[in-house]
């Protein structure tokens, strides 16, 4: 059993044109930097040289992990829906963030550990939370698809209502525990080294995060080769469904942004089941989570926001959202050297001609 | 003949107001980062604990340099009026970006090569471009302060008609060259390591440019202990300009932004002046110039942006606005955990409790 998507590839012939439009606009050669590559890969999603600001939407995805039981962290499992019930009141970092860019924000019930569903939210509930990965798999390979397919969902409709931008969050307690067992699953890379504190456990909660991950490895015996196996074996819901979302934007041409280290997991996931969705992703913020760099490095992704933040729930998303329409008006509204009255033929493209 | 500033010091209380109630908001303890941070200074600046956005604007100063006779650069020395005037008819980056953060710009020509003032400007001419530093002074002492006292009097104005956050941009063809000349003066870093290609020279313009700031300190011994004297002889009328902006918007309290290499420049030349300055400044970008990082390590300051930008023209300014007013918002918007119904006893603050 596995998934299939169906992922366009970039349009060369699109970028080749904002390239050149962008040489010939009222600066020096190149020097708008990451504006002038987020422009032309709009482009080579698109398929346009020019892209206008229109709607932006982030998802968060909710969901609980079964591997609270393991007393990782001092924060009750309730937290999640608590949280999740705050976003659908207006109330949390996320929806003040959404509010400053002028962005919807969606939140779905994926799978919080309640009897019913969050008022409030999109009811798109898989289980009521995962199982502990310290003691068998989160979940069973076709619940894993299934919030895949929740994600893809989300993405087709906002294609569907002409959303122009897309971004994921999440919020679920313990998500940086599965987050951190996904990446050492991928990477090989020491547990230690990958994990962090999430919202804030002391030294002796650290310890006990990377022996419980260690643990959720050793029993489950994930197959690196294969991003389903990996998913329902130490990821989570929330994390499923990101990937998902990620997977269905690039099917459907929409640029996808990448929030912190959970969300970044989650594209990683996604280019591990379709390699070509890695061109329609942009990194947002660089997080303090310690396996947040190694996972964007694999992603061959670089953060443009330097905030020092480890909140999630998507925050990195409405940024990044001002910073790539910002890109696009660059494109747009900037004048020609022509029009402006200057003849550029003596800068050279410093990119090209290295000291 | 010195100048001397009234800078008020950070409001102590205010802040530590500020550090409680964002401890007391529905996220774990510091999580926000240095969207934190940003708020508790504004607290400190404003000296209250909520501040909300509003007028904003970026003041870009135009001025030739008398080095550009020394054929380091391919760009005709007019480039600098034909894109201050390019600045006045809006096509140029920075208008495309303060449209879209919704900032006002101010061009004030401080002295552009030209015979009259550069129409649409604001006429500030202190002179018609400075003298070429490989030769002498690139002004008198008396110009240079008649150039920072436009800068602050710009301030003071922007203070009076009710602007929250200020900004400082330029637009100066060689002005890379009088600014890694300033930071070679005030630290003794080698011309080589803190010298870049500007807009855009070729390998054989770099190693001239770099023999001509070589020969600018010879010529002029700046003496490192004295701001104004680094400025007179070595600097220009617009990093003049940008310094005193920065030390009139501290005087009215107003959180100023810098920009990129030559704005870091004049950031620390307003530090030099008077040490109290920095409490006021909020780096935005990290510039690709190799000049930038030891300049705003210097100032101990860290940029939030990296778009590999290099432009100028004060462009990270308007970004960062939109970052600055995003930290407020945080600080006035979100529920707090009683409002939330979570309880936070939980959590630590992991920058107290480090591994």
């Amino acid at each position: 059993m596995m998934v299939n998507y169906e992922i366009p590839a970039l349009d060369a012939a699109a970028m080749e044109r904002t390239r050149a439009w962008l040489n010939g606009l009222v600066k020096p050669v190149g020097s708008l930097g990451r504006l002038e590559e987020i422009a032309i890969r709009l482009a080579g999603i698109t398929g346009q040289v020019h892209s206008t600001p229109g709607r932006n939407r982030v998802v968060v995805f909710a969901a609980d992990n079964g591997v609270h039981a393991q007393d990782i962290t001092p924060v009750p499992q309730a937290v999640t829906a608590i949280q999740t019930a705050n976003m659908t009141r207006g109330v949390c970092g996320i929806n003040v963030l959404s509010r400053h860019a002028g962005c919807e924000l969606v939140v779905v019930d994926v799978g919080v550990a309640t009897d019913s569903p969050i008022p409030g939210t999109v009811d798109r509930r898989v289980r009521r939370g995962t199982a502990d990965i310290a003691r068998g798999p989160a979940m069973t390979r076709e619940e894993a698809m299934r919030a895949m397919e929740t994600g893809t969902r989300m993405a087709h409709e906002a294609a569907d209502e002409g959303v122009r931008l897309l971004g994921a969050g999440e919020m679920g307690i313990c998500n940086t525990t599965t987050s951190s067992a996904m990446l050492a699953a991928f990477t090989g890379l020491p547990v230690p080294q990958i994990t962090g504190r999430g919202a804030g456990i002391d030294s002796e909660g650290l310890r006990r995060k990377i022996a419980v991950i260690e643990e959720a490895l050793r029993v489950n015996r994930p197959d690196r080769s294969d991003p389903l196996d990996v998913l329902a074996k130490v990821g989570g819901l929330d994390i499923a469904a990101m990937a998902g979302l990620y997977l269905g934007a690039a099917e459907r041409r929409i640029p996808v942004v990448v929030d912190g280290f959970i969300s970044a997991i989650a594209a990683l996931t996604a280019v591990r089941v379709d390699e070509r969705a890695r061109d329609y992703l942009f990194a947002s913020h660089s997080s303090m989570e310690p396996g947040y760099m190694p996972t964007i490095c694999e992603l061959q992704l670089a953060p443009s926001l330097t905030l020092d933040m480890r909140l999630g729930e998507g925050t990195g998303c409405p940024l990044m959202f001002f910073i790539i329409e910002a890109a696009m008006r660059l494109c747009n509204d900037m004048a020609t050297f022509e029009q402006g009255a200057i003849d550029n033929s003596g800068f050279v493209d410093i990119r090209e001609d290295g000291v």
